[in-house]
Formats: structure tokens, C-alpha cells, sequence
């Protein structure tokens, strides 16, 4: 039998489900459905998620769970009506914080993932613009300007690595992929050397590239086992070599690789 | 006098930075100092980053907050010896969440931004991919498979948006532009007319527009507020002619536009 899980917020919904998800990966012998009802800013609203929340439970006949983080109070409350189990991912805290800081809480609704100044949003979209516009080595003028350049074979992970650093933690990473012709015989590309303490290395099983590299092109040499034993190999040797800082994405998620990623390099958030 | 944050995590520290810095947001009259030390997994790293945190208590002569999401009980255990407030924000909820449950919290390390399995990377990969390929109009051939197409004027946040729908919610997300020369007496152009359905609308502030584009080219027509007064103008009158769903994105987040358009669209979330 399924548990309903809601996901309850003021915002986005992006914390409630954050550490929502989180907590209910730890029990492997529910199945969980999950259902998010983001910007619930009023008691209108709120009634409405409730409605839902009893409907599932009305369905199941087991009490859905709640994860919700609501700054209002009134809003909150409205929730003690459902018959569900509410974890209160906010409040929880907040009374203790404010005796820590010796402070009020500013109980305003939605400041996580607001706009916090227009500098912030600029500084996320010349990141963004910097990874589309240097993704795959088509541009390598912009190097100068790189926090990191990530270098592997095709297809284990640069491109999402970078986009994902780039959204959440404002940095300017650029990307360069190593060709079929790079390969033999490797040695590292002029077009790098003059960023040697820029670049960081990613690689991969060759099994799992194998997989990968058929999604894209099924049948091909490219996607053979030999060709991704082979560049694997030569790369790896490569950065042994070189002495270049590398990771094996193949169990990682692209969160894990680019927290990874960072955690090895030393660089630190811009945003 | 600042206070020192610290988000020790066991994973990535995703989750601890997120609500970590949601509830932090609440106390305005604080100045904080994020710090987040991520894969704390063994009891010699959590040695590390105790040392860490009670020299940030010596230099400030204030007990730093930390807000731990760590699941082995030994290393969790031993951030008491920190001079520290510590806000455990998986323990608190995972007793409670048993006792629901019936059934015991599995208590494995690292699962919430693990690879769960290799048909969700393959998805987020396929997302990815599709939201670069079909960035800026480039390519709108595919068009058939895509979830959502997200059109607006110039520089109003499209790129991003469907980026993070990509990365955080595997959605299919193409987005066009309408160009300078779309934009006088202003018509839904002919390419997009198949895929009426799947049109989102964006429109943000022209004072906001100018700000943005003057970053991009400053002193061009292109960043003038005639012109960019003048988009704005005709696309939005377009959108309610044509009766195309659209958000103003001037005031809000990456994440908040976001969640606003898979709210107003009606869009699941595919992983």
C-alpha cells in the first residue's frame, strides 16, 4: 500500500521537498507517492491543500504525511485540520533559533528562493551564459575568465556538471571534451596547457559509458566497448600523467559529482 | 558581529544548505557566515570539521549555528562535543516518522542526491540535452516531444528557466525567442502555430529588460528603454490576443519561475 506525501509550501516548495525527500528515502519498505503544492500564501489556499490531503487519506485510509514549511501562522494551523501526520519542517526550529539569536523571527513568507537582489540573478545568468557558450569546447577564448574547466571523454558528465554549478553555485565553468582524434597516444591539448591549474578531470566506468553512448548513438564505434575501454584508459593515464585532480562519475548523481567537484578543487560558491 | 553557519552533511549538503539557509533568511538583523562541509561520513572527518567549528567559536567569541543532516549515529553523536547550537534536522523528524511508519529509518548514508537509479540519469541527461539543443530557437524540429515551449522576448529568463526544469524536474523544455523583427505588429509566428498548446508566455518589466540586456550590450538599441518598452508592449498583447498562458517574471528567482510555470502549466515532474 502507498503513503501519500505532500509537500507544503508558502514558496516554490523546493526546501519541503529537499529535506522531505531526504527523510523518506530512509524507508525502503513504504512506497511513497509524492505530491508538492507549492505558494499556499493564503487561507483559501490552505483549505484547498487540506481538501486534497483528506481526499488521499478518504482513498487510502491511512494518513497521508506532511512535510510543510509555512510562515504564517494562521496558514500553518489551518493544517492541524487535516487528518494527516504534519512534520512542521519550519517551526521546528524557528523557536529555538530565536532564543539562540536573541531575535524575532521576520516571519516573511517566500524569502528562500526569491530574487534576494537583482546582482544575484545577474551574477546566475553570466554563469549560465558562460557554460552554454563554452559547453564542448566550441569556445575556448573565455578560458581566462573559467573557475574551472572540466575535461573527459564524451559523455561522462562534463556538460551537466557544469550547468549544474553554474545555476546553484554561480560558478564559471567551461568544458572541453576530448575527441576520437585526442585519444590515441594521448597527450594533453595545447589549447589547455596554458589553464593546467584550471582543469579538473572527470571519468567513467566503460561499461557505463558504453550505456550512455548508446542512448545517443546505438550501434556505433563511438559507443563500442573497445572505443569507451580505450579512451577511458588513455585519459586516466593521461591525468595519472599530468597530475590533473580527477573523479569517477559513474555512481554519482550530477549533484554528487559537481559538490565533488567542488569539495576536491577548494573553489567556493560565488552566489 | 557575524555568526558563523555551518551545514555538515554526510552527502552533498543540498539538503542541510537548503533549509539551513530558509530558516536563517528569517533573522534579518543577523549577519551570517555560510560554511558547508559536505561528506562528512567517518568519525576522523567529523573530528575535522568540530575543529573547524570551534575556532569559528574562538574568533567570534559566539557559539556558531550548525545544522547537521547526518545519518550514522556515532558521527552524529560526536557534534555535541562542538561549541555549537546544533540543529539536527533528520533526527528530529525520522523517530516520529518511524513511529508513523511502524517501520525502522534504514539509516543509509548518502542516499538523497544518489544516483537512485541509471534510468533517472539517462532521463536527466535526455533533459539536458534536449533544453540545449533547443535553446534560443536554434532547433525547433523537435518540438513534437517537447513538454513545454517557453517563449519571451529577449534576455526575460527562458534560458534559465528551462535549464533548472531540465535539471531538477526532467521536463523536455524548448524555448524560442521572438527576434526585433518579430516584434513590430506583432504576430505568433508560423513555426510555433503547431504547438499552440505547449506555448508558456514570459514577460518581465522593460526597466527591469533594459538592466538586464545593458549588461549584455550596453549602449545598443537593443538595451535602449524605447525598445525594450516596445517588445515588451507588443509581445504581451500578443499573449492575450493569441490567449497564451504568461507569468511576469520580473521580481522572481530561477527557481521561482520555475515552479510558477509547472503551477500555471499544470506540468508533472518527471523524475
Amino acid at each position: 500500500m502507498k503513503r501519500y506525501v505532500f509537500m507544503i509550501s508558502d514558496g516554490t516548495g523546493i526546501t519541503a521537498e529537499t529535506l522531505g525527500h531526504s527523510l523518506i528515502t530512509q524507508f525502503e519498505n513504504t512506497k511513497f507517492e509524492r505530491l508538492t503544492i507549492p505558494y499556499v500564501d493564503s487561507l483559501k489556499k490552505a483549505e484547498h491543500a487540506v481538501e486534497q490531503i483528506n481526499q488521499a487519506f478518504e482513498e487510502q485510509g491511512i494518513k497521508p504525511l506532511v512535510f510543510t514549511t509555512l510562515i504564517d501562522p494562521e496558514v500553518r494551523n489551518y493544517f492541524k485540520k487535516a487528518n494527516a501526520r504534519v512534520f512542521d519542517l519550519f517551526n521546528t526550529f524557528i523557536g529555538p533559533m530565536e532564543e539562540e539569536l536573541n531575535e524575532k523571527s521576520s516571519y516573511t513568507v517566500g524569502k528562500t528562493h526569491g530574487v534576494v537582489n537583482s546582482k544575484l540573478y545577474l551574477h546566475r545568468l553570466e554563469a549560465i551564459d558562460f557554460a552554454l557558450s563554452h559547453d564542448d569546447g566550441v569556445k575556448t577564448r573565455g578560458y581566462d575568465k573559467a573557475d574551472i574547466i572540466l575535461i573527459g571523454v564524451s559523455r561522462c558528465g562534463k556538460t551537466p556538471s557544469c550547468l549544474y554549478m553554474a545555476l546553484q553555485y554561480g560558478i564559471l565553468a567551461a568544458n572541453y571534451p576530448f575527441t576520437e582524434e585526442d585519444i590515441i597516444g594521448f597527450k594533453l591539448p595545447e589549447v589547455l596547457k596554458p589553464y593546467k591549474n584550471k582543469l579538473f578531470g572527470l571519468t567513467i566506468d566503460p561499461q557505463r559509458l558504453q550505456q550512455i553512448r548508446a542512448e545517443r548513438r546505438p550501434n556505433s564505434k563511438y559507443a563500442s566497448p573497445e572505443q569507451c575501454r580505450l579512451e577511458v584508459k588513455e585519459v586516466e593515464a593521461m591525468y595519472q600523467k599530468e597530475k590533473i585532480s580527477y573523479i569517477n562519475s559513474t555512481k554519482y548523481s550530477i549533484e554528487e559529482i559537481s559538490t565533488k567537484i567542488l569539495a576536491a578543487s577548494g573553489l567556493q560558491r560565488k552566489i
